[in-house]
Parts: structure tokens; sequence; C-alpha cells
């Protein structure tokens, strides 16, 4: 089909951008015929393969891949009793095989600790088998009555990187959590985009965890998304499912656990956070494209450009770079929409008159252009794929910091929420943090923020006045 | 957990020497609480994403990676008549979101045509969105009544991949599947395990398809394995689903479709062709470790042995191998039998002596020794790694051979499936091949037999003396 031009909505209608971006630039078809399920166009699942060959690359350092089954019998899925109370509005349920009822209906996995932990408390025996790291990356499914959105709010959650880690105690289990938010810190570095980590409050954490680590990304319009959680399990899970080791001294004690989990809200993060006016801003690290080579035939030169623009190609690939040349019959300026609208990170044109200068013509994605000779052109484009890469980095950076107020009345609070991300002081009363979300429309989303822009101090309530520490406020996607 | 010693059952009972090595080789645990549905160890997923890395480089040569959601709505799914009545013993229903019963049941698909072609429909308008080759790796689901095996018979296969085309016409849909043909061929080929086509039976070919062709494997018990299947769906689909095309005069025509499925039985027969009574024997293609280095610490040069092996190590690595030492403290013989379990495909012993000679001393899994100078190990090394490649091809090629017999009567066919594969005339009518299959309780698999070991002729059918042609008849798992 005919690649279809025209302005895309402006970023301030961040729904109706993001709508048309994921449509236009072949991330995902939205038609499949059931709400909250979509179709990965070969494009977008492209660049959905680098993002978690990047994100497995970091989680092998320290854990290993493994797979557990999706359907999960509800006999376990019910033992642990606020894990279920979380969940049970929203799993569905296998009933039938064919045309007969199951003696035991099984859960499609919204997550997989109930399938995982059973089998964990068969392979840790002594504290020998600790700790035990492992991760998957699987389908998950949630029966959403909210509105859905690609990516983002899902009945199948097609690629959930879960890791699950079993320790000996308490405060090991802690470092892992620190560790995990470490590699996830350092995942989105590697994305260009930049996040906040807070503790969730109580009544906001995982069903069944300890606590809830919570890793924030600031949308076009100021909202939140929420791309990643660190929980320590402590010992409910342990306790429930019976995961016990022998210690040095020979006694028997429960394990201490901990998950972390990171969905494809990775990828609608990088295209929000990074997107523009023109379509994609990818990062290099990820983008199935990395350059794209348009030859610029004028005059009579063709075929010395194409055979230019050949060995081009596959100097560059020989660097390990990820290239294509757009050979199309059709105006240069076409060309570039497409590589635009797909966020390729940097663009190499070469005609006649680069030929004779012996250099190329290059504009990365943010619109800058340099010239770099022709002699060793892969070191000069992979320093200019660097150099994008930060550009995109200081520009959402940019973006969270601008976007993140301190205020000290209900009022500044619910006034600043409508473009930014608020910090508050909270003295800690659940009664205090559900009277500011009601009146300000929004949600206390942690405490013990982490972040370069944000002071963690202490101050009176935003609400009663009474001492109390810093808070983070927003709405969310 | 300390690892089992003591030897496998043997291969002659291939049920159990399967079950076991499954086990201690660690690709699988199978006690995860429902029937059918297995847990993949570390060690079996890398062997897993390492075997699918091979098949998907050879995909995308031609094809596109893609993902269709899981859940299929009864709606679409019973569009297609021979499709259902193929399918509905054993499909999975999801029947309820939360405690709510859902408006229309959403089946777990058991494969995915009637989740994609409602989607191609909309994709496919013109000649010039033709062929169209998409492909997806993605768990399936049937509900399977008969006795379960890991890897062999699931009620979750894990990994599915599963090709899609679309064709201008039917001649164009044929050629792609002699093109999917190929494919397999060289991907079991790179995986060294003998493969024979041939088109299954009118009865036996897929819900809806023109003609099934079929990739059989041979185990050791002389039983076939069916590991993958490509299906030329004529225009049965695009009927039903409406897939048309403007043709180069401006007519509607209706596309023709093919379908290529390999699942993860290319694994079981990875275990199982070329497996021995030590355990796994794995091709250097896919093995998670390719080489184990062990340093052999006699006497007190401890120190300098370990600083050789880690050199050796490194070098390895950056030559592309997939390397690991065995560096701990037990004797080496114990080590020996865990990366032989393990189907290490070639050993590096490193020791005093080889110090001294500026040699290593190798060993391949099918315990072929070979003394190699340390200068350039690594190309000697790749050298060793093709060589035993070629030997594990071999002795699966003569396992084949040897396991293929012709007769002529029916007796002799009963005689030789004990232990065989039976090539045999037949006339082609269904009843000659119903009354073949209970007397000798097999299964005829199919005619324009492909394989260097099978000659494809004509004789009198082996149950009725009326002019036959080559078919190919056997036990299957």
């Amino acid at each position: 089909m005919a690649e279809e031009t025209g302005a895309l909505p402006s970023r301030t209608d961040f729904s109706a951008w993001y709508n048309e971006v994921i449509r236009r630039a072949d991330i995902m078809d939205v038609r499949y015929p059931v709400k909250g399920l979509y179709v990965w166009y070969p494009f977008g699942f492209a660049l959905r393969n680098h993002t978690y060959t990047l994100l497995r690359s970091l989680l092998n350092r320290d854990h290993e891949e493994t797979l557990f089954p999706l359907l999960i019998p509800e006999t376990e899925f019910m033992k642990e009793a606020e894990h279920i109370k979380g969940f049970e509005d929203e799993v569905y349920w296998v009933t039938h095989g064919g045309l007969s009822p199951l003696d035991v209906k099984l859960a499609l996995r919204p997550t997989s600790e109930t399938a995982i932990y059973p089998m964990y408390a068969l392979w840790v025996r002594s504290h020998a088998d600790l700790p035990l790291k492992l991760y998957q990356v699987v389908n998950t499914f949630r029966y959403e009555t909210k509105h859905t959105r690609p990516l983002i709010r899902l009945r199948e959650i097609t690629s959930f990187m879960e890791s699950h880690t079993v320790h000996t105690d308490w405060d090991d289990a802690n470092k892992q959590v620190e560790y995990e938010l470490g590699l996830a810190t350092e995942f989105y570095r590697d994305l260009g985009v930049p996040i906040i980590i807070s503790r969730r409050p109580d009544w906001d954490k995982f069903p069944g965890a300890d606590f809830t680590m919570a890793i924030d990304a600031v949308m076009p319009d100021g909202r939140t998304l929420q791309i990643g959680t660190v929980h320590h399990l402590g010992d409910h899970f342990s306790t429930t499912y019976n995961i016990t080791y022998e210690d040095v001294n020979g006694e028997q004690k429960l394990a201490s656990q901990t998950c972390f989990g990171i969905s494809e809200r990775c990828i609608a993060a990088i295209i929000a956070v990074h997107g523009d006016d023109k379509g994609l801003v990818l990062p290099a690290t990820v983008a199935p494209t990395q350059v794209v080579i348009i030859p610029i035939i004028v005059g009579k030169r063709g075929d010395e450009i194409m055979a230019a623009v050949e060995k081009l190609e596959s100097e560059l690939k020989a660097a390990g770079l990820r290239v294509k040349t757009d050979a199309r019959d059709m105006r240069p300026g076409a060309k570039y929409y497409h590589w635009e609208l797909h966020g390729v990170p940097l663009r190499v044109e070469l005609g006649p008159r680069d030929l004779d200068n012996n250099q190329l013509v290059c504009a990365n994605r943010l619109g800058v252009k340099t010239t770099i000779p022709r002699e060793n052109a892969a070191d000069s484009v992979k320093r200019l794929l660097d150099e994008a890469h930060d550009q995109i980095l200081e520009k959402a950076e940019d973006h969270l910091s601008s976007h993140l107020k301190t205020v000290k009345t209900v009022d500044e609070c619910n006034q600043s929420l409508e473009e930014n991300i608020v910090i508050v002081h909270w003295c800690g009363e659940k009664a205090c943090a559900d009277k500011l979300e009601e009146l300000t429309n929004s949600s206390l989303l942690g405490t013990g923020v982490r972040s370069k822009y944000v002071v963690d101090d202490e101050g009176p309530c935003i609400v009663c006045g009474k001492p109390g520490k810093t808070a983070l406020v927003g709405r969310s996607y």
C-alpha cells in the first residue's frame, strides 16, 4: 500500500499522536478482532527483538533464562491469599479442553509466581543451591476492563520479562532488589529513556510483596508510565510454596525472594519519550536499521554512485552496523520522510559531489548534519551514532527535568499535574494520600525517590502539615 | 544437588533412555503439576535458543518475523469447516475473564491460520503486496488425551515456528512449498539430523490444505517422528477469509497460500538421533557449550596451567566459540562424565605435558582423540568441530539407511516394522492403506518419498497387487 503522508497529530495530544505513530510507523495493527489484542508488524517486531536482545544481554550476566508453562492450575494459583485478591478480577480462565470441561480450571498466567514457585520448592534443597536467579520472556494475560492501548494496556502482554530470584535471607534478597534496579537503570540508559525510581506506597505494592520499587518514565504530556517493577517478596511466597533450604548448620530455613518485571511498555517508552512530529526517533542500540544510505543520483553518474553506495554498505555492515540502502526510484524527500517516520538514527547521503570530494553527508534523526571523510567511514558513523544517542538522551532528560515541579499546596499540586510530575512532602498516612489523590485526580506514586532532579528530604505534609518526607505524585497511563 | 551417576537405560528401550536423558542432562523438568506441561531447565532452554536462532537465521533470508495474538475468537476460529473438524476435540477454550463469562469464547491457538488470515485479508490489496512471507515463533496448545512426552507430545508446545505465505497463484505457492522444504532440509543438515520427506496421504493432511509434505526423522528404535510439515493451502483459507488482490489487469483474484511449521520436536530429534549411552551428543551448531577446557593439575604447576587455560579460553572465545573452563576441584573423570552427559562436542585437556610440548589433547563427543599444536588453536578447534559434525551426521545417516527396509509382503512388513521404517508399493486406495495399517499396527506415512536411500518407483501394491507406487510405512511417535 502507498505510504500515507501528511502531518502527524501534535504531540500535545499524546493519545492521538501515539496511536497514529504506532500505525504509520508499522509498529502494530490494532484491527485484530478482540479488544486489547494487537498484531506486531515485522518492523515493530524487529524493534521489539533488538530491545529484548539488549535486555537479555544485561540479564545474562547474572541470571539464566528458562521457560515455565503458561497454564497454572487453579489449585496452585489459589494458594497465596493476597496474590489471589490482587488478580481475581483480571485472570482469564481456561475451562474446557475440546468439548469436555476440565477437572481443574487453568489460569492464563497474569504473572508466573504461582507457576514457578512450586518448582522452586523442588529445586532448592541446600544453601549451595542459592542464590537462584532465573528469568523468562513470555506472554502474560490480564482481563483489562479499562481502555486498552497498544504496548501500554493490553490483554495479552506479548513480551513480559520476569526475573525470579531466591536467597538465603531477607538482606541478600534486598541486595538483589538493588542489583535489579541497577540493571533496569542501565537498560533504560541504553535506550536513552530517563527514569525515576520510587518505592510504591503499601496499598499499591505487588500482591504478596514486602515492598515494591517502581520505575516510571514521563510521557510528552507529563503523565507517568510505569515501565518496570522490582518486588521484595520476603518469605510470603516461600512460606506458601514451602521453599526451604538446609543452611550451613543443617537447619531448615525459609528462603527469601525477589521478582522483577519489564514488559513491552519499554517499547512504548522508546516511542513516546523520543518521538517527534516526524515520527519515531529510535536509539541506535535497538533501531532495526541504524543507518540508511540514500544515493543521490543526478546527471549521468548513476552507476558510479551505486557502486560507491554498495561498497559503503558492505563496509558499514562489516563493522557490525545494521544498514539499508534505499535505491528506490523516487525523490529523496519522500525517502527522508519514510526513514524519519521509522526513526532511523542516521541517514547517509552519497551523490556526485560527495564522490568527488571523498566525503559523505550525514544527518541524524534530530536534524544535526555532519560531513565526514569517506576514509574510515565506519568509525565516523559509529561516533555519530554515539553522539546521536547522547543527544536524544539529553533531550529526554531536559523534558523530564522540566516536567518535575515541587509544590507546597494542594491547589498548586492540582494545577501542576496538568503537565507535570509533582514533588510534595507527605506524612505517610494513607488518609492524607487518599485526600490528595481525590482532590487532584492523581496517584501518590512513591517515596524514597531516586532521581538526580529530586531532593529526598523532609517538610510539612502537603495535606495535614505534620512532618513528612518527599513523595512523588502523578497522573499515570 | 549432587549429580546422579550410574549408567543410563539402554537406548534399545528408547522411552526409558529418553526420559532419563531429558531429566539428567537438565533439558526439562516433568514435575509441573499439569499433564503435558513441562518446565525448561536453563541448559535445555539455552539449547532451544541456539536451535531457534539457527532456524530464524535461515528464515530471515526470505521471511520477516511477526507476532499475532494467542487468543482467537470463536467467531473467526469457526469459519473454516474442515479446519474446525480437525481441531475441535483438542482446542482449549477460555470462557471467563475474572469472574465474568466472556461474550465470545476464545480459543488458545492450536496453530494460527484463523488468527493470521483475517489480518492478511486487510493487508493484501494488490499484486504488489505479494508474495507475503511472515513467520512467528510462539506457544500453541493442544488438549492431548494421548500419552504425553517432553518435546514430543505436549499440551503447550512452547516453541512453534509457523510460517504463513500468500501468493498470486497456486504455482507460485507450490514453488514456496519447495523452498520451505529446502530450508527445512538445510536446517536439519545443520543439526546433523537426516530426514525423509514425503507427501502425506489425503486423509492425514492438514485440515484445510490441498496437500501436506511431511518431514520425518527415525528414532533409535526405528519409529518415526514427524519434525516438520509444509502445507499447500491452495485457496481454501483465502476463500473463507477473503484474501484477494487486484492483479496487473485490475481484476480481483483469490490468493493462494502455504504454511510451514517446525516445533520443539526439532530438539527432541537432536537428542534422540544423536544421543548415546553416555547422554546427549550435541551438534556444535547449537550446543550451548561447544568446547569445554579441562585443566589437568598434577604436581606443582597449577598456577602455570591455570594461566595457560585462561589464555586459551579467551583466545577461543575471541574466535567466536562458546567455551567453558571446568576448574572445579574434582577428579577429571567426573568432569568428563558431566560434560559427556551434556553433549559438549569437544573437550580440550591441558596439563603439564601439553604445556611442555606446546600442544592440546582434544577428544570429541564420539571419543575421537586428536592432539593439536597450541599455536593457532582456534583454527584447529574449529576444524575438529566441523569434523565432529560430519561424524555425527554420518553416524545418523548410517542409522537411518540401515533402518529402511523394502518389503514385498504384509508379513515381511509387519516383521520389519519392529525396528524399521518400511518401503512398500501401494496402489493409492485408502482401503488398502487401512488394511495394511490395521494388520501391521502402523501408519502409511506418505508417497513421493524423497531420500537418497529410497528409490521412488512402481510395483505391485503390497495389499491388492494392482499397480502401485513407492510408499513409506512406519510406526510413529
